[in-house]
C-alpha cells in the first residue's frame, strides 16, 4: 500500500468502559469519512480512507484521551471538509470533545496569522508592554455619537478602539457613515495627542458582505476589523486573512459559546479560539476573563494565552485579548499575570468612571504603560 | 416615545428560583443589545434599544420559559446581526436555550423557502407521496465509481440521489468531474427506464467556493443541491436560496450538533432545523431520524416535521428529510408516521442488500410508491 499522509485529531471520549470508549473511536473512525458499515466499503479502499486509532489513555474516571489519525485527502484542501472530518456528523452524538489535532499536516489549509502578535504591534509602533482595547457602544447611538466617543477615547491614549460586536450596518449608524466619521474622530484626536490610536470596526455581516466590509475599512485607513467568525463562517476568517498585505483581524466569540461551553462536547476553549482560530488566521482573539461576567477560569485563561502564543505550532503568534472582567483596579494585577504580548480590553468599567470616559482611558492608559516585565 | 417594531424571543432559562430567572433575562435584555452596565446607556435610547421581558413561566422545577422582545432595528436587516442579537455572547453563558421567535416582524430579513415541498414535487413531478432519497458514497472512490453508484441507483428508480456531505473536492473526485460524471450516469439511467431521478450535488466549501460550486451544479443540469449551513455559515445558506429562479438546496446538519444537543443550552432541534433553517430557505432539512446512531426521539422527529411544514409560519413548508435509522423493513411504518410530505432518505442499509444497490433501490422505490395516505 502507498504510503498515505494523515493528521492526527486527539478527542476526549466520554464512556463508562474503557472497551465502550474504543467502541466509540472505531465508530468516529467510520462516521467521519466512509460513513457507512465497513464491510460495505469498497476493498481497495477501506484502509486509505477511513480513520485509524493511534492511541487510547484512560484520564479520569470517564474520560478517555483518543487519538485518531484522518488521511489528509479526506479534508481535501479546504476548511469546511476539515471541520466536517473531524467533527461533522458526530457533533450530534454525546460525549465527543476534541483537544488537539497535529497542525503540521494541515499547513496547506491553515496559513495562520499574517500580521499576528508582530505585525499589529507594528501597525501601531509599540513595543514591550501590553496595548490597551476598550470598546465602542453601544448600539443605537447614530454615527457622530459614536465618533464622539472615539475621539474622548482618542484623547485618552488608548492603543486600539473596537467596535461592540453588535455594531453592524443599522440605521443609526450605517457601516460605511460610522467608519468615516469614528476614523476622522480618531485622526482628530491623534494631530491633537500625537499618540497613535487603532480604530477597528467590525465588519461580520451576510455572506459577501463581510468582505465587503473588509475592503471598506481597508481603504478609508482603518487599523484592522474585527470579525466574529462563528457568525459568518469559520472559512471566511481564513479566506479574509490570507493575503500579505492585509490589515489585522481580531476574532470576537460571539455565537461559538456552544461549541466549549459543555464540558463533555465540542471543542476545549484553548484548542477552539487559541489553535483553531489562530491557524485560521486571527491575528488577535478576544476571549471572556476569568472573573467576569462569563466563567472562565483563569487556568482556563492561561492555558488559551499559551495556546495562542507558543512557539510549536506552524504558525505565527497571535494576541490573547481578554475581556470582561478587568477593571481599572485590577488591570495591573493581570497584566503580571498574563505578561506584555496581551491586548487587555476594559469596556464597561471606563463607561461608568465617575471622572468621565477620557480620564478613564488615559487612566487604563497609564497603567498600560507602566507595564514591567517579570 | 415613538412606536418601535419589536420581535420576540422564547427563552428556556435554568435556574434555581423565579427571582434567579428574572435576573438572568434581565441580563440577556442587556447583554445583547447595548452590552453595558444599564445606567451607563444614554438616556435618549435606553428604551429604544434593549431588550424588554414580556413574560416569565415556570414550566419545570427549574426551567422558565422566558419571552423577550428586541427591537427589529438591533438586527440591522441581517442575519448575522439577528443571531448575534438573539444568542451571540450569551452563548457563552450556561443554562440559556432557544425554543421559539416571532417571525413576522422578521421577513424582511428572512424569505424562507422558495422552491418548498411544492417546489421539489414539481422539480421531480411527483405528487401525493413520499420522497425517496439515497447517499452517493463513500468518499475515496473516484468519480466514475461514485457515477457508477449513481446508475445502478437511478435504474432501481430513486427520486433524490444526494451526495454524502463529505464528498467536496478530494483529489480522487474533484468537485465538476464528479458532478459531470453523475449527472451523465443519472441520465442515461432515465434514458433507460424513463423515471426521473434528481441527482443533488454537496457545493458545501470555502468562503466564495460555495456560490462558484452551487453556480456549476446548476449550470450542468443538477436537480438541487446539498449544503452543509453550519459548515459554510448560517447566511450563506440564505444568499444561496434568495433567488426565484434557483434550484432547490437540501441542508444538512453536519458540525450543528453543539448548537442542539445540549438540552439546558443552544437551541431545541425543532426551532433550529424546523423553523430557523426553513427561514433561512432550505427548501428540505436532513436530520437524524429516532432509532438510528444518533439520539432523536420519536416525538422530537415529529415536531421537527411538524415545525418544517407548519402554515403558521410567514414561510413556504419544507420537506422533512429523516436520516439514519431507517431500513428497508421499517420504512412502510415510517411512512404511516410521517405522512406523505417527508422524503425518506436511506443510505448503508441500501449497501448492504444482499441482491446488491440496484435491487435494494428498487425495493425502496416500490415501498414508497406503495404510500397509501391516512
Amino acid at each position: 500500500m502507498e504510503a498515505i499522509d494523515r493528521f492526527t485529531v486527539h478527542y476526549l471520549i466520554t464512556a463508562g468502559s474503557a472497551a465502550e470508549a474504543e467502541h466509540r473511536a472505531h465508530d468516529i473512525c467510520i462516521e467521519q469519512t466512509a460513513e457507512m458499515p465497513y464491510e460495505t466499503i469498497p476493498m481497495h479502499i477501506r484502509e486509505s480512507i477511513t480513520g485509524q486509532i493511534i492511541s487510547q489513555k484512560q484520564t479520569e474516571s470517564n474520560l478517555f484521551e483518543t487519538s485518531i489519525s484522518f488521511p489528509v485527502s479526506a479534508a481535501g484542501n479546504e476548511i469546511t471538509q476539515f471541520l466536517n472530518v473531524i467533527f461533522g456528523n458526530i457533533s450530534l452524538k454525546p460525549g465527543i470533545r476534541i483537544h488537539g489535532t497535529g497542525w503540521n499536516s494541515l499547513t496547506h489549509i491553515f496559513h495562520g496569522p499574517v500580521n499576528g502578535i508582530d505585525g499589529i504591534r507594528s501597525q501601531i509602533n509599540i513595543e514591550g508592554r501590553p496595548l490597551s482595547c476598550s470598546a465602542l457602544k453601544p448600539m443605537g447611538l447614530n454615527s457622530d455619537e459614536l465618533a464622539n466617543i472615539c475621539y474622548r477615547m482618542a484623547l485618552g491614549g488608548i492603543d486600539i478602539i473596537k467596535d461592540d460586536h453588535g455594531l453592524a450596518n443599522q440605521v443609526k449608524a450605517p457601516f460605511s457613515e460610522r467608519i468615516l466619521a469614528c476614523l476622522n474622530a480618531v485622526k482628530r484626536a491623534e494631530d491633537q495627542t500625537g499618540k497613535r490610536t487603532l480604530y477597528v470596526p467590525n465588519i461580520t455581516g451576510d455572506g459577501f458582505e463581510t468582505w465587503r466590509r473588509y475592503e471598506i475599512a481597508r481603504e478609508l485607513g482603518a487599523g484592522g476589523v474585527l470579525v466574529s467568525p462563528q457568525l459568518c463562517g469559520l472559512s471566511v476568517l481564513s479566506d479574509l486573512t490570507k493575503n500579505e498585505d492585509q490589515i489585522p483581524v481580531i476574532a470576537h466569540p460571539a455565537f461559538s459559546g456552544s461549541f466549549i461551553t459543555n464540558p463533555e462536547h465540542g471543542f476545549t476553549p484553548e484548542f477552539y479560539y487559541g489553535h483553531l482560530w489562530r491557524a485560521l488566521g486571527a491575528d488577535a482573539v478576544i476571549y471572556p476573563n476569568a472573573g467576569g461576567r462569563f466563567s472562565f477560569s483563569e487556568e482556563l485563561c492561561l492555558y488559551l494565552n499559551r495556546a495562542l502564543r507558543q512557539n510549536s505550532l506552524p504558525f505565527q503568534p497571535a494576541f490573547p485579548v481578554p475581556a470582561g472582567g478587568i477593571q481599572l483596579e485590577s488591570v495591573s494585577q493581570w497584566m503580571k499575570k498574563y505578561g506584555g504580548d496581551t491586548i487587555f480590553l476594559i469596556g464597561s468599567s471606563l463607561y461608568r468612571h465617575p471622572d468621565g470616559l477620557e480620564a478613564a482611558c488615559r487612566n487604563f492608559q497609564q497603567k498600560i504603560e507602566s507595564y514591567e516585565p517579570q
